[in-house]
């Protein structure tokens, strides 16, 4: 008799995205004449950048004789990558990384999820709220949490809230926890820690034995040498952290797939009888016996990021969305709204109007100004009464949305 | 305080692989001079097909306009390919798959590992002995097992032993099991279940209300249509099987990485208050939640393999490595080695010389005639004095092997 993981029957099932492509459908279906512009989910949408295009073609060439052709990669991703990696984004920057404490991957949504893989089934965690969905339905999936009470808050997960009140900086949890996710520049709220918030959780972690999961997806869209890129800026934090990057958002890899972790070689993990394990050595054997790399070509990709001309061109993508979060962030602003984030992050998390919920703003901003967003509590309860932008579009769409915005706020 | 998933530390430390590239890298250091050739892991060697090359070159140009971008991917791949392969593999031979019973991913390897995710921790599992050692591993990394005794056999897991003694036939479970891994045509001694014997397993799992899970991924070698070349050619299967296909084998995708999982919607697991659960929702959870689908241009890729040039060109690709084998077979034959295999599959198993363990003709291999493979026992104790050699190679040093086997014999 196969039994099923009933963890996975504690899922709430009205999950975020799917539950806004449902109303959206529904009033694209009855307005069909709407032009409806979708600032909701964070894709990208600019073309890859020359330097990725011409690499790819060239990869894919190699696997068209027998002398270059690849078969299987090494499980834990090429040198060529992994060295490019910690040269640009830790050496060069003065962080002591080595290329083997990279692990490339296809997704930082999967790292993030399996990491749980190495951890015992006990393990207290702790996320912050509101949150991104994935870190808590993984960890729901795994068995670490009970139900869900009726605002979603599962039992055993330790909420942290990032509120206007503390500044959209966690406070340390006032009870033991294990396992720490932190996400910045955030998503949702598009906030960022100073060095000395992190340097104080790196520090609670250090003294409490935990593990920061830490999630740089987005640390690109930074503009401030003071505000940390990397935990590893922090000092000790090899002892404490894994860290996971990407090249989605960077890049624009959504839909060509690379990404990597950093898991230190000086970092571990206890066993029940207090024996310490390397957590290096239990990822590494993870993606070895559960994961075959990533496609050779989309492996060369990544690594024409980080030639001269792939640096150039990434970064005006990037200024590229930037000014978009810097145009929803000001027009917002000019309308009197109540603007967090979208500096240092390709999100704005605005306060909805009026002291509206956040599903209630969703449904209005759809009906009247037909723009999609994303409602903050479906982040998490303390996402209540604020709303998600993503600045990934045109320049003419999110023009266009500004305005529909004013106009809202100025007849609402 | 973090607690490891202490599972990990059960598992064997001389992992099969490794050991082989330990005694090759010392036996090449010492004899820099010697052509070795190695037949051990089922790596391929042929380049990608014309039709998979174009429409990698396609794909890749898609990505460089606004227009044709492609961000996320649906988390269970595009329905393009979706639809291709229930087309091409499924509804043309007459057995019914849906498009959205297809779950395209980037490996077998971690589709077969990743499975146990949607199954309780208590499940009892069977595997054939001798096996593909990711099926083990992954078993004992989820706490499905004991530890190992000094053969390497795990309390809990049931083995089920395919040999000579029973035509590498295994027969059925004594004790109740829940899940069953099956691999046909099998990794790794090359032999095939007929039409009868895998009707058995399937009637056994009626019964029983056990999962099949059942790993295809060498299909492609089957020349005989009366050996199954998929688990839901049997009637009724669809109620207890779970099939795992790869186009690594069959177009060369093993540095591309891409292959699918089918979970008909028909088929269930258990709560242990004993209601009915589809595995297909959970599935689909599992990847919309921890996977974010393959690259667009792998997908483009897959894709093309189902053209008539695609399915022409890796028809002659599984020719090729076809008659590889039946070279190795024929050759040790001649040379009055016992051999299995290498007929509907790309690995032919043999009976070492003189009753050698499967680690000394390994070493004897390695020495005298610079040939390196894959000892028998390293897949599972039953694998003793047996030896797997791979197809994949070029057919220059696949006829230097046979001869070099032939000379080994003929003065052994």
């Amino acid at each position: 008799m196969a039994l099923v993981n009933e963890n996975y029957l504690k899922l709430k099932s009205g999950y975020l995205f799917p539950e806004i492509a449902r109303r959206v459908t529904q009033f694209c279906q009855s307005h069909p004449e709407a032009n409806v512009i979708r600032l909701g989910i964070g894709d990208v949408t600019e073309p890859l950048p020359p330097a990725v295009v011409e690499a790819m073609h060239a990869a894919v060439d190699e696997m068209t004789a027998h002398d270059t052709f690849r078969g299987y990669a090494p499980e834990q991703g090429y040198d060529f990558l992994r060295e490019a990696i910690t040269e640009h984004d830790y050496q060069s920057r003065g962080i002591q990384i080595d290329a083997d404490e990279i692990f490339v991957s296809d997704g930082s949504k999967c790292d993030t999820g399996n990491i749980l893989d190495i951890f015992g089934p006990d393990v207290t965690v702790a996320i912050t709220d509101p949150v991104y969905p994935v870190y808590v339905d993984t960890n729901v999936m795994a068995g670490h949490t009970g139900t869900a009470d009726d605002k979603g808050r599962y039992a055993k997960l330790v909420y942290l809230p990032v509120t206007e009140q503390n500044n959209f900086t966690p406070s340390l949890p006032t009870e033991p926890v294990d396992l720490i996710y932190l996400c910045y520049p955030n998503n949702p709220t598009g906030t960022v820690l100073t060095r000395e918030a992190l340097s104080a959780w790196v520090e609670y972690a250090r003294q409490n034995d935990a593990v920061i999961l830490y999630d740089a997806a987005y640390e690109a869209y930074i503009r401030d040498d003071q505000i940390p890129r990397s935990i590893y800026e922090v000092e000790g934090a090899r002892g404490v952290a894994i860290e996971f990057r990407s090249f989605s958002k960077n890049a624009g890899f959504t839909g060509v797939r690379c990404a990597f972790t950093v898991v230190p070689k000086n970092l571990t993990g206890r066993t029940s009888d207090n024996r310490r394990i390397g957590l290096h050595g239990l990822w590494s054997r993870r993606q070895s016996t559960k994961f075959n790399s990533v496609s050779y070509v989309v492996q060369r990709a990544a690594t024409s990021v980080y030639t001269t001309e792939g640096q150039a061109q990434i970064q005006r993508i990037i200024d590229f969305y930037t000014d978009n979060a810097r145009l929803l962030r000001e027009g917002l602003e000019a309308a009197g709204i109540t603007v967090y984030g979208g500096v240092h992050a390709p999100y704005v998390w605005l306060k909805t109007p009026g002291g509206q919920t956040s599903w209630d703003f969703f449904d209005t901003l759809l009906q009247r100004s037909h723009l999609v967003g994303t409602p903050g509590s479906g982040f998490g309860a303390s996402g209540e009464g604020f709303f998600r932008l993503s600045a990934f579009n045109n320049r003419a769409n999110v023009e266009t949305a500004v305005r529909r915005l004013q106009q809202l706020n100025g007849t609402a």
